[in-house]
């Protein structure tokens, strides 16, 4: 596993242990971690930039503060892998992200040292806050320190957190990690104000900064303290956006530098200071990175790669994967229809808007991490008959659920949401599981929603979308490559509403959506092999579905499943509710459905979550024969 | 109706007259928009406070622009009582929030002057920089106005919109209307930091302002437009939140003086400004209310009163309400059990939680309007410890749905969320109907759901909730009175997971979640009439449900009816899957499911909206008549 040597890190056997190890090694230790990172990713792909920013943060937290008892709560987990390292799990990092291996973010089942999981951004200083009243509730006595990353905030419950962390007495440090680039590039006014304020004034001396850290401290009359306050405030950040929320701002300090960081830090456990604290710390993403290149977003998250020469160990593929074939199709639209317009969520990479930005810049708006927003401004743009398509991973449009609800829905608007990594996504677990959307987009009058089956009919859906002018439209696709069929040279508006059989036979059915078809024929081809004849039906829509179609599976087959990616509560539920009121549930066909099982599936290869998930072939194989096995007996006694 | 002259507004027959009127009529035009919308709330009830704190600022918005070109979009819409009385809806402001009336809010289908619905506070800054955008990319001309609350902008997606409006160059102009109360007292820190703007200098001069708007018109010389600009900046604002965000600040402006709002308004309009600009204007909610009292939060929304003496008419009834049962039993919890805590979004009175606040003020906790904050900051509490108790209505709750599920069902922690107004609402209408809860929460592993039938229920769930540390939980019930039940004497937890046979019949089953139970009674007792015996379940649990009991309904009856006061893909949908897979579905027992249809429900009386919604009695009894109808000849041949 090593290409590199790590005494240092070797004698960390706890965090006792680095808290005796003498200041003076800790620049050397954060090396080591750093290298035992590296090569940790490189087997394992993961997210790296993140990490790497934070390596020197991380020892020099550990090593001042008290953890577990204080808690460390690292917003967005995955610049969490140095601290993985350091609190005990340095013999599992290589398992990061694989079956039964450590979670790619902190995770509270995890370890004692997480106190607190976190997938999404922007969660931190809430959390934080909390702990920290209950802590005073409580009567104990410990720090709190959330870390957060200039990116994470420009979400609006960031902000909500410092507004009512800013207007209390409670002990809470935040610690902005400061990289000016979250995932993509930060957008926003608070992106320039935080560029300005570097940019605008010296560093702080050490001096300088314990200065204001000391006039903190409890003071004998209180009088005294409070003019030391407002002097310490003239001094440093009198003005800031996070003074004005009511924080006590100290920096920016070089996050990488030791000597910079320890006296702070020391000074924050040590000063008796009452209120929030917000210390404004300067890194650099992927600090350390072994390797360099143009697009620094991709090296947000990375697949294995070779740590000398740096080049990516990724499988070849000539099949397009969902995103790119959506990115493609969107450009064509927009290159003929000048009202459509492209919204992603700091995701431009992700979603594929990345593409679109460079084709049509003018029509692609990347509002940062800010679901909210991005939801009610697509909806906005809509009023103005513009036609807004909302590029968003499923899990992150759970932020902009009641926009989605309040703003777009009820309005009928026609804003079309593309959804992303919408069902299982492996390694990244349950935080970015994509199978609630289903089960809360259903349940909303005014909603149509489709669910391509492979990419052709991806690009045939784009094209229905960017017709569909009657309300809110989503459009759901997986992580990764399509099924490798061809794309059609000519995309056709479909009708909405309609299925289609994809393979006809007389015993059984299969009523499938979205790209769990493949999952589907292989059962179909199982079940065939053993003499059961299966009708296979492609849903294509989830609302409105396809009524006629369904009701004849029902009537023409002894026994119908019903499968797709998603929760329970999803699209099966609301065939079930139909079926019941058009009077179609008999004995005549037994039905049953395979949604994805009420659990949160953690990490794991594909086929490990689809198996878990009780959707994969043998599961359906397994459904089908003893729904027929069932029936048998009862049509026999019959005759 | 008029108690009151209104010779002015008589004239404004369409806001081309507003638009003729002498500036110098304008503020006693605002009095009687005043007296004619004290007039029109006596005979409806609804929002008062908001309306009236913007009268004057009413007038002048549709006096110097020319909507509905221009667009202005009111924030939550029930500050637009004013603006609905000038736009065309004068004669029928006393049908405000009644039955085929107008509706409480704005909402882009009942006027081309309403260009923004809005129920839910927040929203108006994304879905005006939307409308900015649009324009621009259009290239129209019209100008852009979102007036906001001072408690709205505590909400993290206003501050999203901010900072990303705030980085872009487009004409937005956004009125924040500073009331300093918005429901109830605001919170946080950016409600000292505005009271500090307000009262750390004197108001600007109108000279003053006009020279700083007059800084933004076009300039020959850029350079020289750059320095005007600093300058200003320099004056007014300089520092402020706003500017930091990207803003240009001006205010405050006093907005009940037309000599202040007047001259400010024609720069923005005529004034070739480029960028966002923000206009500070100090209100006084209720200004000119007809009777003032101590709990100010009362008149944020209001029943019928009699404008001469102000005396509020209300039906008298000595059965509690859900509210303030549920209110009484968490103070006697935390009576008991230190550990307990409470947090509402900026609905103390709504949720109860005054009551609790008085009683444990240490424990209580008002974050503001800031839901998403308020969920992550009680699963914090929850790490802890502690046992928190999130009071939010059902639709409000949308707004933290991603910090629900990935901050507390992920991670299984107990937090305890307690969804008032969870169904129908009647005169609030659909952005206020608590209808989606069951569908979003049903989804989600390890959930647990109680919904009680009355209040006595609830008394028991509240127990329930107390001692349950399992994993998050939910327990849901609607606004308004309960059912006049004796409370019981002593609280005591319910089995988890388990129902109740309310009554026993042979014939056919009603199962129903919640406290629609007494339709589902009314039904029973008619259809008893009619020689169907009913059995009647209270499932109690939607999520786990009795399956035991479930089960033995649909075996032993002939038909069964599962009702509940939630929209489709909850509670029902969910029983269905269940009986799908268990097998139990056959032609011995039809099953129907009645949830609320799949539209929106707009504002009318309750029997009104549960008849749209399809779940009365008569719509239950229809549905049992049908399905025993059906089943009737197939036994008999069967015989």
């Amino acid at each position: 596993m090593a290409h590199h040597k790590t005494p240092l890190l070797d004698k960390i056997t706890s965090l006792d242990v680095l808290r005796a190890l003498p200041e003076s090694q800790l620049q050397a230790l954060a090396g080591e971690v750093r290298d035992e990172m590296i090569s940790a990713v490189s087997q394992t792909g993961g997210h790296l930039g993140a990490g790497l920013g934070v390596v020197e943060l991380t020892v020099a937290l550990h090593h001042v503060f008290n953890t577990p008892e204080d808690r460390v709560i690292w917003d967005v987990g995955h610049q969490a892998y140095p601290h993985k390292i350091l609190t005990g799990r340095r013999d599992r990092i290589n398992t990061l992200r694989q079956t039964d291996g450590l979670s790619g973010f902190t995770k509270r089942s995890e370890s004692e040292f997480d106190p607190f999981g976190a997938g999404h951004s922007s969660t931190s200083i809430s959390a934080g806050y909390g702990m920290a009243v209950g802590r005073d509730l409580l009567r104990r006595n410990n720090h709190v320190i959330a870390v957060i990353g200039d990116g994470a905030m420009s979400a609006g419950m960031a902000y909500e957190a410092m507004n009512n962390a800013g207007a209390d007495n409670s002990n809470l440090i935040v610690i902005l990690n400061d990289n000016d680039m979250s995932i993509a590039q930060p957008v926003g006014a608070l992106s320039s104000y935080l560029s300005n304020l570097i940019t605008s004034k010296p560093y702080q001396s050490i001096r300088g900064i314990m200065k204001e850290v000391a006039s903190r401290f409890p003071s004998e009359i209180e009088q005294t303290a409070r003019r030391a306050h407002s002097l310490a405030k003239e001094i440093v950040g009198a003005q800031s956006l996070f003074s004005q929320l009511g924080f006590f701002h100290i920096g920016p300090v070089d996050g990488h530098d030791m000597s910079q960081l320890l006296p702070v830090l020391k000074n924050l456990r040590d000063g008796e200071v009452t209120g929030p604290i917000l210390v404004h710390v300067v890194t650099e993403k992927g600090k350390g990175h072994p390797f360099s290149g143009p697009n620094h977003e991709k090296y947000h998250a990375v697949p294995k790669f070779d740590v000398i020469t740096g080049e990516q160990i990724k499988p070849a593929s000539n099949v397009p994967n969902y995103t790119s074939v959506f990115a493609q199709e969107l450009i064509k639209k927009a290159d003929a229809d000048d009202k459509i317009v492209a919204i992603t969520a700091a995701m431009p990479s992700g979603t594929g808007i990345d593409k679109f930005q460079k084709a049509h810049p003018r029509k692609s708006f990347d509002v940062g991490i800010a679901e909210q927003h991005a939801v009610t401004f697509a909806a906005g743009l809509a009023t103005e008959g513009l036609k807004p398509f909302v590029a968003i991973y499923s899990t992150f449009l759970q932020r902009g659920y009641d926009q989605l609800v309040h703003d777009v829905a009820i309005q009928n608007l026609p804003v079309r949401f593309v959804i992303d990594r919408a069902g299982l996504v492996g390694a990244d677990g349950a935080t970015h599981g994509g199978v609630f959307d289903l089960a809360f987009l259903s349940c909303l009058p005014n909603m149509m929603i489709m669910c391509p089956s492979d990419e052709a009919e991806l690009v045939h859906m784009m094209e229905t979308a960017a017709h569909y002018e009657d309300g809110p439209s989503a459009l759901r696709f997986p992580r990764g490559e399509g099924q490798g069929v061809l794309l059609p040279d000519e995309a056709r508006a479909l009708a909405i509403g309609k299925g289609r059989i994809v393979q006809d036979g007389s015993d059984v059915a299969i009523l499938s959506l979205g790209t769990i078809l493949d999952e589907a024929q292989k059962a179909a081809t199982q079940l065939s092999a053993k003499g059961v004849s299966v009708t296979l039906a492609d849903a294509r829509f989830a609302k409105p579905f396809d009524k006629d179609m369904i009701a004849k599976l029902v009537q023409n087959h002894r026994a119908l499943l019903i499968v797709e990616e998603g929760s329970p509560g999803g699209f099966s539920a609301h065939v079930l509710q139909y079926l019941a009121n058009a009077g179609l549930l008999s004995s005549d066909c037994a039905i049953r459905v395979a949604p994805i099982a009420d659990a949160y599936i953690d990490h794991d290869s594909r086929p490990g979550q689809l198996a878990k998930a009780g959707i994969d072939a043998p599961a359906l194989v397994t459904h089908i024969e003893e729904m027929v096995a069932i029936k048998t007996p009862k049509k026999k006694s019959q005759e």
